[in-house]
């Protein structure tokens, strides 16, 4: 009966099925079995042990061989998480090649490699659905480039910005995610096997070429000093995805808020059969955006547990690597299904430009008050302009009296007609450089 | 030249004086000496220590007479906390007294019980505010016992609900949590003095009758088993000010969000001069809302910090009860602003009561649609009228039509002509028990 | 294929079997659906729906009767976790009967008050295995009431202890925990009922009266003001717990140092078959400890992500309460995981009392000097007596001489020979009031 | 009074005064006052502004013309942060370039640009100790390169290493930090100018050449898309010092335990006037590791504070600005302080040789196992040996007789005498890589 969030009735449909069959049992042990068997070649291709054990070893490291409820149960008879797993596989592959097996390992050489081949297909995953992203991103960005909206900061409105322009910054965090994510993958999942303590002792004398040739079978770069007590490679790629979890979070948030009743400016696909409510038959909730919002914090949570294991016991601590091994599969099933999501989100958002306008006249003009400021500046000083304009806004808030009429009056009244006259309030007109930035970071070429 | 955020020139005004005053060093450090005081005089009764040292200790147990900056110097070269203030004391009290005083203690039994005694003014100071907020809170729930508003679900319109009910929302949380702190300050911050490992081991066998006596001068309960490693009880008033900041920091939220332009529904307490932005003239930010979100936030943080500090080695630890030391002032201070800008918040606070009716009609009638469930399900059944409504919800939102005239029309079409005369929309009708809920438990007597 | 660490081949046997039961998706949908027929039971009571409706919802309110798959099915495309459910119950209880199913309720309230059964049953495996650990950790106290043992601060020896009063401190920690979960259960987990925004509004003036009948019929007290947006009574709970995590991760790293290799006081339960490397055949871990400070660390993770969701948007808010109840479940299950295992280790453990001797020996005498500064405090005056160990005690350190002889030869020079000679150094014999605070705390009327 | 524990009399000796100074008040709003200038002078620089204005802005852009109690209690009424600033800067820079400051830009462009500079120097000192401690640690690598110690494993004895080769793991993880310290500083901390939602609204079209130039005389890149609620860059600098805070944690983390009284075999320096204890007169603590483990943690507690901040509203969000601002402060001055106490450690630490060796002996000849395991491998298979020296070892443990002699009576009894004599157990013989691996990677070309 499923228990976890992963594969419950009711919320199994929130985690990618891709990332899912990585990270299964049958899949993590399978990648333990790989490393096992580029392990055997590695010491085959030195010498260090005969040929015929390798291949009789790498023909049995496959996981269909294994009775796994038997497993189970030997796991916790032992209360060891992976002598059983070579107790079966030496049933298989022949007692002259199961003296080979495992041959100067230890397990958590095995876990962690295996979990880097894993991770090298999280992030394979998380980048195929972060391109995706970003060229949905960049089309809302080109698309909504004039799309004028009110820009809000502190929850009040600012000065007039573009949809295209907020499209522009969710970009460039994601970009700059995916970034850091590129640059780290490599350097944070390598290839251990220093054997139980990091310093190849049972190797005799070839340790770091075994390691290096067990890499480059397995696509990895080796460890060199193979310490198990050492976590921040693996803690830099995790804490670049609390980086990415931030930046989702941030996009899904603004969904929501500008989902919003009273604002209406974006909305969430909606199918017929979207159900909001048990109760209230007209909700449409901006439901994905807030799964995603529990995603990203679940995320962010996971993460931090797991870089907190870098502090470990001398030279090794299982205190701390069980919570590594299995927080990291949460981290990187939780990390593609937030990319995923926000692939779809981003697919199927619709934008409300009339509302967008609409709600940017809702101020009575006051949310042109820096325009004019600036309009003003010239002749009367900012700080003057400010001054007075803060005098305006507070009266037209206190008196619900057009922004510009008391502009006006103020400018006239201290014997500025002129340029009372001259003065004009069109938010529409005070975008700055938000359509040639958008212009040049979404460019092909760009 | 200030560092900390609670004496910058910056932002030294969102901390409570109050509090502050409870926990600067000379606060703390007579709060130490309170205790030597307490200590030798407990010792003095039963006989441990001779009457007249135990007077001239207390007669020299004055943070004034200390010289401050050797003091910082000689903690610095000793690299410990306690032992230069006992040697100045030492310097003061005579030679003969000095020999008696500490005697049977340990450093942290000290600052222990001082921050035990801090602690109770801290409780005392958030007391006083936390009842200003009730009575602040009660009487917005009475005032605006039938102040309809649109209650919320998801960031959508959900049913009528009014102000009135929210803020009795608010009360409820705030009076569990006064409940709390109420129930808990005794249990958690007790006397301790069972010496270097809680054994009473240089007390001559009155170590129990002495923690106990000096617990009784101090207006604290006694340890009874003094470990220093068990930091539990402490732990459970810090886990209570976590809630309650939880409470406040949901109050601020909503009043962030029903500030925004677009909602306008409450407003912070204004007044000229109190300015926005550096740009923005018009800018009317709910800054105290956000501030006191910031708060929480940072109290949250640090809480969490101090109640991981229970995990502790052996029988004393230093890397753990520098945490907790440090920690818990911080989470006192903190504590005691959240309240107090939550009064400030609260008292100052704008009610809008046109604008929440104005947002309650822009759904085109939707946000009534349970209630016409409702009217319709003795009828129809309540499931089969959700599907009807369903239907018409999505039809409205997708043609601007409103809401009624699509139910009538369904209802008509299905053969209903004469429910579809009976339907009524009035959300102002559908306030369930709203107000006898408020009146009830906001009278007199609640 | 098992994914989670709650169900997968390697770590399944780390978590209680007992409150996987209580918590899987049959028992959860089962809970929701007990509240369902105690609604339906409770408005039948009070005539807001027909009592043959409540028979007959009554009677469908069973989870064998639902497909799973098709649930789950209809989950995904309905982007809704309950009313699938409802629907599939609707087609059980017969037309007649489905329209007065789920009658003024809200999802969030059945999941609520279901959790809140759910909570119950979890919380009384708790206690179960709670009473096991004091029952064992009480006897562990009287048995090594005088099994003289190092105290240690800071990582260095200190002064003499018993491991019988180590264990009495465990005692006490656990005792307060144990009380703190009795005394909250009730007011931590209500039954909710109070509709789409906690209003009674579709109650027809009757909910109050069926919050708190039906309450009554699922053994809960009612919410009274039944708000979705209010967390803080469960988080008080959640909160008690992460207390109760770190008592239990405190006692587990106690076992891991006292085992290590050097100290060896203590030791883990060991049975031939219990392997503690793949490489290292001698290896006797400290396995169970160590896995129960990864279920300590995972568990207060977890709990602060549960309390963090007292901060919601206005009268629910869905990116909040997905973490809630997703998150309740796996505090639960890890709640009693660790007092299981903690009822596990603490019935296994093997005390050394020669090693406890042994190792109390090895600091030359040093592990005496406060009790040797407490004899000649009288004569000399404590701080002075403090001054001239001090020395003492650093050459010992530094020339490995016997630190008593060092202190015979201080006095005699300075002129104190009659005191040098009646100087003893016995650790055993500097216990303080240990042994009569265990006799009094474990006592059978304890 | 000091309150915080940057001052306070007790604490402030934890602190990097150097930090210090880069942060305070003065030396912050120094900095911001330096971003005004560069922007007045950028500005002219491209015409916006008159030449003469930037110059008599920049000629008061000096902290030491302000008042500052008189700016605290204007921000306390303003309830803003900088216009107070502003305003005095006004009344020095005469009416006419009055009018021209703060041209185009929001109070918050100038605290992030500000703190860009700060963090720019806070980079500098936190290399300039860290290379100190990878000098430090290198040495003690080398030296100690063939100084046999027990490798420790889930707390137990694992094999044997040496310590140098520990030293090399703390080096590993402190250079790889080092790496990302520097790769990212210049990309996480840049000049942010534009305006008051990153439009560049007020800069008449030349606002990314401004920010560009600005950028330039600043040392710093421009940001180019410079949005207020994006805080991923900083996030990636900050995540990295929680990175280097946990590998400064596990190097102090190592210093207790092998400093522990049983193992003795490292010590922090001390000094006669160091004070462990105010009752017991020998404890000498390892005070400075317990102290980093401290500020490491309070550290990783204010990183991930600071982190959740990106999760900003809209273009603008001071509830979590507010905490940003003032945590990165504390993150900056307690990561220079970390990195500064790191170097006192390593430069002080004490290498006890014999302790070390002699706890390489006290496992009977179990440490030595798994290189018995491989002795036996080849003739028996490595999965018979395990096997063989399993049973072999716990009986030494359970009866206390040497590995060795059991080894040989097992092998003589399964028919190996010949097998039986050959064997031998030497743990000084069994390094492995350890010594090729510290001196290739600690050579002064590496």
């Amino acid at each position: 009966m499923p228990l976890s969030m992963y594969d419950s009735y009711i919320t199994s449909h929130w985690f990618s099925a891709d990332a899912k069959a990585v990270w299964d049992d049958l899949a993590t042990i399978q990648a333990w079995l790989d490393v096992e068997a580029a392990l055997a070649q590695a010491q085959a291709d030195v010498g260090l042990i005969p040929a015929d054990a390798a291949v009789a070893i790498t023909a049995s490291a496959d996981v269909s061989l294994l009775d796994l409820d038997k497993l189970a149960e030997d796991i916790a008879f032992a209360q060891h998480p992976f002598v059983p797993v070579l107790k079966q596989i030496e049933s298989h592959c022949g007692d002259r090649a199961a003296g080979y097996l495992h041959w100067g390992a230890t397990t958590q050489n095995i876990f962690d490699t295996g979990a880097a081949l894993q991770m090298r297909k999280t992030h394979a995953l998380i980048l195929t659905a972060l391109t995706q992203v970003e060229t949905q991103v960049a089309a809302l960005a080109r698309q909504h480039s004039a799309t004028v909206q009110p820009g809000r900061t502190h929850g009040q409105h600012a000065l007039p910005t573009t949809f295209g322009y907020k499209a522009l910054g969710w970009l460039e965090e994601l970009r700059r995610s995916r970034q850091r994510l590129e640059d780290r993958i490599d350097g944070s999942f390598v290839a251990c096997m220093g054997g139980a303590i990091g310093t190849f002792a049972a190797m005799n004398g070839q340790g770091r070429r075994v390691e290096a040739l067990m890499a480059e079978k397995l696509g990895l770069r080796p460890a060199v000093v193979p310490l198990r007590s050492s976590f921040d490679r693996a803690s830099d790629y995790i804490s670049s995805l609390t980086i990415l979890a931030g930046s989702a979070e941030k996009v899904a948030q603004d969904v929501v808020f500008l989902q919003r009743t009273e604002l209406g400016e974006l909305e969430e696909s909606f199918h017929m059969g979207k159900v909001g409510s048990s109760t209230m038959a007209q909700k449409r909730n901006p439901s994905m955006s807030l799964t995603l919002i529990s995603l990203c914090r679940m995320l962010r949570s996971r993460a931090a547990l797991a870089v907190e294991t870098m502090v470990r016991m001398d030279e090794g601590d299982s205190s701390t690597t069980n919570i590594a091994d299995i927080t990291l599969r949460e981290v990187a099933i939780i990390a593609v299904s937030i990319v995923e999501m926000l692939a779809k989100l981003t697919a199927g958002l619709t934008v409300h430009a009339d509302a967008m306008r609409r709600n940017l006249e809702i101020s009575n003009g006051l949310i042109a008050s820096e325009a004019v400021m600036m309009q003003l500046s010239d002749q009367l000083g900012r700080h003057h302009a400010h001054h007075m304009l803060y005098e305006a806004a507070q009266r037209s808030v206190a008196e619900g009296i057009p922004f510009l009429t008391l502009i006006r009056d103020s400018l006239t009244a201290s014997g500025h007609p002129e340029i009372a006259e001259s003065v004009t309030i069109d938010p529409a007109a005070y975008l700055g450089e938000v359509e040639s930035l958008i212009s040049d970071l979404t460019s092909p070429t760009a």
